[in-house]
Parts: C-alpha cells; structure tokens; sequence
C-alpha cells in the first residue's frame, strides 16, 4: 500500500474525496447497504441512507445493474447482483485462515461461551477474517469483511501497535473528533500489558478481550474474545484473558496459513 | 430495471462511458481480472490488461487498496481484498437455487457426462447462476457470476427469445460489429424448435445444447449442456437435446426457488 498525503482517495466517506474516486467510494457505501438483515431495499430507503439525491442513486443503480452487481426484484426493491458469484470462492480461498487456525478458535469459544473474531488491519480499518459464533442465545455477531473503525474497540489498539505513522496521519484527518493523543497512550498501554479490554466503545453493551497474534516478531493480527458487558465482568475477565493468550500463542506458533502472505 | 437510450453508463467497456460510471466500470474491470487462474498479479500485468496509464492503474488500486478491496502482497503482487467476505453470505444466499433444481442438474450431468449450467439474463449479459461440472477430465466450466456475451452461445439465443426491445437496443450500441438481423432470425428459430445448439461461438472446441426455462409461461432462465466439441457429435446431440429439455421441464413445474424473484 502506497500511502500519500497528497491522495486522499483512501477516504471512507465518499463525501471527502473527489471525482471518479468518489464514484467508487459511492458504490461501495451503496453497496453497503445490503446484509442479512437487509438483503433488499427499496429505492426510498437508499436515497434517505446513502444521503444522495434521488437522480444520483437511480443513475448510481442503473450503472451497478448493467455491471451486474445490483439486481431488483419485480416489486421495485434492489439487492446484490448475481456479479457476486464471480467473487465468492476466490476471496474465501484467498482469506481463509487454517484448519489449525479455525480449531484453536472454536476451542476457544468452547472455553468462554463467547464469540471469537480474528482481526486485521487493512488500510486505517479492521476487519474480521474469521469467526466463530459463540454457544449463547445473546451473542456478538460481526460482519466478516467489513470494514470497522480503527479509534474503537479492544482490537483496534492491538492493531494499531504495529500501524506505520502513515496509519496515523489518515486517522487524524479521517477523524478529527478522536482524541489521538488519548488513543496513543491507550495503544502504548496494550502493547506493554499484552491485552486490550474494552467495554462500549463502538457499541453499547458490548464488550471485548482482545490479544496480538505474531508472526516472525511482527502483530498481524488480533484474536479477541466479544459478547455482552454484563458477562464481561471484574471475576471473569481474568479467565478470558488467559484464554485468548493461550489461544493466540498456539496460533502465533502455528501460522495462520496462506493469508499470511497479506499480513 | 430503467433502461435509458440517453443514459450509456450501462455499457460494459469502461471506454464507452463517462466521469464517474467509467471510474466505476474501470475499478469492476480491474477486479474481473482476478480468478482462480490468476489470484495475484503485478502492477505490470495488471496495466497491460486494463489497458490505462499507469497512473490511473496505481491510483486506481490505492482507492481499492482503501477500500478493502484489493489488497497487496509483501511482494508487490495484488489480489481481491478482505471486503468481498463481506458479500459471500450474502450473495451466495440471494442467488442460490432450490435444492430440487439442484438435484436435477446433477441428474442431467449423471445422464450426459457434461457440465451443466443455469444462466440468467441481466441486462445485456447473461450470467450463469448454478453449475454442476460433468465427469470428464476435458470438461467445460464456466466461472459462475461472470458476465458472458448475449450475442454468442446456445443460452444467449434462448435467453434473447424473452429480451424486452431495450436489450436489443443496447446490443445494437454495444455490438456494431455483430449481424443483430441474423441474431434475430437465430433467437426466433431457437424460439420456434425449443433449444439451441451451437459450436464454437464463443470459444473455438466448445459446444453447447440449451433449453429454456419457464415459469408461469415465461422463459426466465436457460439450462444448457456444454463439453468439447468432439463429444457433440451429430448422433449424440439428439440425445443431449431430450435430456436437457426433459431436465428443464421438471425444473419448469418445481420452480427455482427464491431466486424467482430476480427473473
């Protein structure tokens, strides 16, 4: 990744860059727009969401149904295009983590009861490549692939303990309302200590241990350990932490297979 | 879908349109150059193919890089990025088939020895859905969810036989070099005899046999069988034209499933 202080193009809101970039980062917002719990929408609900003039949407639409990346249905609602398809097996082959990966993972969820997500670092996000749903009825489920923020959550200050100053440098202009200076001191503080714990930073009611995964001498990634705050409690946080230490050193040891090669 | 003779952003050559939707057709030209054969590839090899300067190449991959997805290896080589698992699930499940169509695709492959998939239209393309490969080692696959010509193949001209004039329109900008009038005499006799048969339309050795599907007396889908063709001898083809049509005529009464509702 080439970072350049005079290409703001890697912006994630769309409104802050210009031209055909724009177009992209408009796209993709839209295409956002859609997941298990809204695989259709109607054309109403995208204008209000992507916050767009009408005639931008419906032109934005129309070039995303002729690419075959949207579809709608005979009742004026839009969804994702079969285009999809073309993607499915070549980014899950590309990002799937090992079966030694994925097994150290569900143990884990066996030990805690608690969702477990590997994360990365992509650009000045994070993301989920691997879950592993936890075994009770109120659980915390993320969204794998998608793209969360970097000034919140128990992974993010793990992360950004191995993120070059230009990381830095888009999170201060993407996020004037962090306090960076806070954030540094909390990233110092976890790379000291060796875990992150958060409660309610991105979410209310959420809670989250999170740990490093090295390889080489190098973080790169984060295993972490999710669910609701109030079984994130003072007695049990001690027993999670150790479990996701245990867990991240076997993997650390391990590898986590192919996907390493963008790590 | 609103077709517009005054709106080109449908057109499938990112050269052919402007401002944004070229942004947006040159960043999904970019990512179809990803598959299976070729998951990684250089800066080099991808402004060779793309055909754009080099500037516009890395500026390009910077906003894909940013927004998850592209990503790059520690060799200098580019891939999908980790965004797409954002939209496996998810597609994966608007788009996928009944299990009874299913079954019978794997009956039809048990019968003929050959692949057999189910393609839809979308806009002036056509797309397979679903495939089953056949039991040869030479055998014909298609990568599913890819954008095919509807100007070539045996399901284009049965998928043609229910294209609203719009289609043909968009053919006729989009193809000046294809004969629309013998096209049209082709799709018309398709519609007349109730399959097609075709060699080496698209792709020199490749034969196909397609059937349409119908639902409430309406072709929304097309099943066809595909091999090399050597196999499509005269005395096979009878052959192939009864299993396929026998095939899509139980498909017909029991329905795609859910994803009628795109077609």
């Amino acid at each position: 990744m080439v970072y350049g202080v005079d290409m703001p193009m890697t912006e994630t809101a769309s409104g802050r860059a210009d031209g055909g970039v724009r177009s992209i980062m408009r796209a993709v917002d839209l295409l956002d727009l859609f997941d298990a719990e809204h695989p259709w929408r109607p054309l109403r609900e995208i204008v209000t969401l992507t916050e767009l003039p009408k005639t931008t949407v419906v032109r934005l639409l129309a070039t995303l149904e002729g690419l075959g990346l949207v579809a709608d249905r005979q009742d004026g609602t839009y969804g994702l295009g079969a285009r999809f398809l073309q993607w499915v097996r070549l980014s899950e082959a590309m990002w799937e983590v090992s079966e030694g990966t994925r097994r150290v993972m569900r143990e884990l969820v066996d030990r805690c009861g608690e969702t477990v997500n590997l994360y990365i670092r992509q650009d000045a996000s994070r993301v989920s490549i691997a879950q592993q749903e936890g075994t009770t009825t109120v659980r915390s489920v993320v969204t794998v692939g998608a793209q969360l923020p970097l000034t919140q959550g128990a992974t993010a200050k793990v992360l950004l303990g191995a993120a070059p100053a230009p990381v830095w440098e888009l999170l201060e202009r993407r996020h004037p309302e962090v306090d960076l200076a806070a954030l540094r001191r909390e990233v110092a503080g976890t790379a000291e200590i060796g875990y992150s714990v958060t409660h309610g930073e991105r979410e209310l009611g959420a809670s989250s241990v999170a740990v490093p995964i090295r390889r080489h001498g190098r973080v790169v990634a984060s295993l972490s350990v999710s669910g609701p705050t109030s079984r994130f409690t003072a007695d049990r946080i001690g027993g999670y932490v150790d479990a996701v230490t245990d867990a991240a050193q076997r993997i650390s040891a391990a590898g986590l297979g192919s996907v390493e090669v963008f790590l």
